[in-house]
């Protein structure tokens, strides 16, 4: 059974504090931590599912899963072998950094080498608040269209690889891929996007083949 | 050209009020408000295409678009033949009553009949603020999934009527329409579920209906 922790937000002018108080305690234990943002439904626990078994037997991997309420997605992420934490952010529409620090501290962290935080479903919030995390991933899912960086600019400014989900269903709904690069081009120049499918598993290769170059890769600033 | 417009949040404790000064402004100009939220791509946009057609020459329809940033949806509204009023909210990741107040007083509000709003994209905090409108309807689309309610539980109890959108996709995924009708059961006794595609039109009469009664019927509370 997972655990549920209930989470305070921090004090908004705080927050880097806390966030460099996040990096201190992953660098001493030797542990990295994602930062996984999205809408609602737009497959991040199927895209976590997916990433466990294909880092089984080379990371030790654990997930923070925060959620105004419910511990659905823990009990997926357990399911698949990993260890969960379910956060209930007590109506809060994002993780912040202070929120962050007290899911991991109940954490032993010397018995992982990675962890994911999936962020509460939402475009907007999850993008202000830098949580400590080494790494910024979000998901677009094709149902929701290539416009979106025109309507949720700071989510695709600050996130450092864009994994594009759902693919499978390209033939079905009207997305350009060309325009979501284009898009997200005249926001963020350094952003990978990879085209994945987190339900038939196509291209999730390329999405592990890219964490585990950042994790290689001190040049990545990761 | 739609007018873009840039609105400040009100102050919290002082919601209430700005929403009763919004219900007045309505009653005054005899004009009904709607708030329409969802998460993002869901179809919020889309949506409004079908009922500025199908309520052509029934009401006099205005649209109050909010964005983070971005003026797509305004011209999408304004090809379609209605007014619309571009929002932008400083950042902020749902309208207010006192945003909406600013929006609606930039309007002739006796040339309208009924006015929407279509709300930031996101399932968290447009469900917590009360706009002054007469009426809640949101957009579930089946690829977000039957288990939404469970993660965002507020939003599924304040609404007044959920539209099922893409149900012309309902084949691919995995989604369980008598799912969901037990899990808005278990918050909201009242909401009306409606399947929909904005894209086929399938449906979209029954939400018209459902509409145009609401509008006649003093007894729904609208």
């Amino acid at each position: 059974m997972s655990e549920i922790i209930e989470v305070k937000a921090g004090i908004e002018a705080e927050n880097e504090k806390f966030a460099a108080e996040v990096r201190k305690l992953l660098r001493q234990h030797h542990v990295r931590l994602i930062n996984l943002m999205a809408s609602p439904g737009a497959g991040k626990t199927s895209l976590l599912e997916q990433t466990i078994d294909g880092l089984k037997g080379a990371y030790r991997v654990a997930v923070l899963e925060a959620d105004v309420d419910a511990d659905v997605d823990a009990k997926r992420i357990e399911a698949r072998g990993a260890k969960a934490v379910q956060i209930h952010t007590g109506g809060s529409c994002h993780m912040d950094a202070s929120m962050t620090l007290q899911a991991l501290r109940t954490l032993d962290l010397d018995e992982y080498d990675l962890i994911f935080l999936e962020n509460v479903g939402n475009l907007v919030c999850p993008a202000e608040f830098d949580t400590g995390a080494d790494l910024k991933v979000m998901i677009l899912s094709i149902p929701e269209g290539d416009d979106k960086p025109l309507k949720y600019p700071l989510m695709f400014q600050v996130t450092d690889c864009i994994l594009v989900n759902k693919i499978d269903t390209d033939e079905i709904f009207d997305f350009d891929l060309q325009k979501l690069q284009k898009n997200v081009a005249a926001l963020n120049d350094h952003a990978q996007i990879i085209p994945i499918s987190a339900f038939t598993g196509s291209g999730v290769e390329n999405w592990l083949y890219y964490l585990r170059e950042c994790i290689r890769s001190t040049a990545a600033g990761f």
